[in-house]
């Protein structure tokens, strides 16, 4: 049996930025890595080539009656930079305090050898167990899955006879309180460049004639929030969902603490609308944030150009009910609006994911229309975590996105069970990125507990 | 002899990017050059060390009462980014069309070339020539001259028995049409850098709580001008002179043909201040601009951070009687006024040049009291403007800025001749900078005459 601190170290060292085109080697060592690992465990491996990255589907059939479940994860990793504010190498893995250290270590290589090891385990003792099994992890979870939704078409025929899906690729608040994820934010992503004159231009000899690119994406940017902390996006809002009672009693369970949010946060203070708590903000708002701006020079000392050409980067989160097409359109309505006319500009799409929600049995206001195996599935983690953690889980939606659990459901019709496994302190998509392994052991252990009380339900 | 436009060549070759450490041997090579050229033609060449890149002084002594010119240049050069642009390497000199390409080719080695050249013939067909000469060249102009007030006050004991100075640090609209340039803009600089959170975080697991430092930036930046077109700094105009008949006058005789230059600068429209020219704008009215801005994710596709940092680099270009250390104060004030609570900032000082006005004889309402010197040097050069290209030279102020001529009146009590040179195409500080080679000549001839007739005079 494999050592899952020692086989995360070994999944760590491959460099899998999926963003980057250099990183070819390090996407293939981390997809040949997996390929060995669940090929040793007795699975069928299908490596299904896409334009970019390809989908790992290993397959344990058996009979007709089993309960059939798909195990969701990816191998892809953020980009690492800035690299100056690592204390180690992102990725050279290293246990330091109870947490392997590593680009991917939480996000989301950590959580997905948490099901592989639980599999690895349940089939070494029960070689026999009920029990249908599909690994699908794919490559391109952190550029937003464009080959997704067409390899799950495409296996759709065998796929939608699964029962559910189960995953871990989302958050906890602490190691004493397991959250199942019941809904997720959707994305909308662009970019806006703005031109002005055709070169950089002597801010002396030129300066005062035109309006620099910078002074338009600046002015663009401010105009998108209200002072008061909302999207300034007319009619953004118009489709958000009420909060449901039984999401608000569930977050109030939650209990978080403001302030030592902000602190760990380290800023001086919230941002939030008004009568808006920061843990309502992110679970049940949308959001529309800058991902990053550029132009001009930036570099020591200084230039004094009037740059040509100036950008910002845009994401919004959606939550539930929100269409990101819909979204779209309203952006880019306000931003043609918006654009001063003497300089000239373009919006270029980036990716964008529907927001997800599903309702558990026995929390619904009124009684969910869930499959059996679905429910049994809910049931059994939950009870999985009472042992496992000394504590029933929190059912939440999370700020967090992953579009392709609405495409799950979408194409294949399955729900997804996502159970949260990373903490606050995980530095997910920042330098620092760490796993705790105290919550891996644990997590292994639920998912044990849960497939094996599945497969004898 | 040596061939100018070799000469010029070879200049060029050497990367003398003064703000950038990496090129300490392209500065050291350039200075070299220098040394060796101006030691070959006679003159007492000393190199004066500074806490950053040495200062040249050449001198060429006389009789006290021969008239004293100080003639001043700089061999560094702007740093050459964004290289992509350029048609051909930067540091390697290419003739094309009656133009040498190369950075640094018009700011400033070609037009300190042409003074040199001069000099260079003048003593070789008259080696009486009964005119003190001192080359006064540094290396830091581009970098805001951080040593050269100093190096003025330790040399001011000399240097004050000089009649005036000597410079092409300035431009000309057309071939056809040279400007004595009789004012210069002004610098405020600084850069202003917001910090949000410790650390980059994960747009979706936080996004919704916190004022994003890009957010942050660009309501500041967005706040410094009204819409129509003015700095949005209250006192900023304060003490912005009149401008004078005669000046209007000047600048109505260049005729800048609007559209031409608008095309020129590829830009949709103008953004200058109610009722002012694009011409009056750069000449006559101070700017904020936007030098450069960054944070986040700059890379291809997208990276769903928040930010922890975000920068602007800020510029104002001044007018005469603005003074930099005021407006310093009413920028920052603005600054912390505007800056939202919930983040963290600070402002960087970066450096800071006075305006500088002279009023050349002849063109004053009232008699200006200048030494007579002086005004028979406006008086030659006016006379071998008028010979060379067929047309007097017209007397206006530039929008650029060089600041160390404020500081040559305030420590030595010298005014400036900047006899102009680069024309609108030459791309300064910009990519595929370039020196019209006609114009150069045409300089050199200029030069000449100049210098040989206040000799005689």
């Amino acid at each position: 049996m494999f050592d899952p601190v020692e086989t995360l170290k070994e999944f760590i060292r491959h460099p899998s930025i999926s963003a980057d085109p250099q990183s070819k080697e390090g996407m293939r060592g981390a997809r040949d890595f997996l390929v060995g690992l669940l090929s040793s465990m007795g699975f069928e491996v299908e490596v299904v080539p896409t334009a970019l990255h390809p989908i790992i589907l290993a397959r344990r059939g058996g009979l007709p009656e089993w309960p059939h479940v798909v195990i969701y994860g990816h191998y892809d990793v953020q980009p690492p930079d800035p690299l100056g504010l690592w204390q180690t190498p992102p990725f050279e893995p290293v246990e330091r305090a109870g947490r392997m250290y590593g680009r991917g270590a939480a996000d989301n290589k950590g959580p997905l050898l948490v099901h592989i090891t639980a599999v690895a385990n349940l089939l070494q003792r029960t070689p026999d167990l009920p029990l249908r099994i599909t690994f699908m992890i794919e490559g391109e979870e952190e550029v937003g899955s464009p080959s997704f939704p067409a390899f799950l078409e495409k296996y759709s025929g065998e796929l939608r006879e699964a029962d559910f899906v189960l995953l871990s690729d989302t958050g906890i608040p602490n190691e004493d309180q397991v959250v199942i994820t019941c809904g997720l934010r959707g994305l909308m992503l662009c970019d806006v460049e703005v031109t002005g004159a055709k070169s950089d231009l002597h801010s002396g000899l030129h300066g005062g004639v035109l309006r620099n690119p910078i002074q338009a994406i600046s002015e663009l940017c401010a105009s998108l929030h209200t002072p008061d902390g909302r999207v300034n996006v007319p009619g953004f809002y118009d489709d958000v969902l009420e909060v449901e009672d039984w999401e608000k009693a569930e977050l109030a369970k939650l209990g978080g603490d403001a302030e030592r949010y902000r602190t760990w946060l380290g800023i001086p203070g919230f941002h939030v609308p008004p009568g808006v708590s920061p843990f309502e903000a992110t679970r049940f708002w949308p959001t529309l944030e800058f991902n990053g701006i550029g132009g001009g020079y930036q570099g020591e000392g200084s230039k004094t150009v009037i740059p040509s050409r100036a950008f910002v980067k845009i994401s919004c989160r959606l939550v539930p009910n929100q269409n990101p097409e819909r979204i779209r359109e309203l952006v880019y309505r306000a931003i043609h609006e918006r654009m001063p006319k003497d300089v000239s500009y373009r919006i270029v799409d980036q990716h964008q994911g529907t927001p997800y929600v599903v309702v558990p049995p026995d929390r619904a206001n009124t009684p969910a229309d869930q499959p059996p195996i679905l429910a049994e599935a809910f049931r059994c983690v939950d009870r999985a975590v009472s042992e496992v953690f000394g504590r029933a889980p929190l059912y939440l939606r999370e700020g967090g996105s992953v579009p392709i659990i609405a495409d799950i459901k979408r194409v294949l019709g399955l729900d997804s069970v996502m159970l949260g496994l990373f903490l606050p302190e995980d530095n997910l998509h920042a330098p620092n990125e760490s796993f705790k392994l105290s919550v891996m052991a644990k997590g292994i252990a639920v998912s044990e507990r849960t497939l094996l009380a599945l497969a004898r339900r």
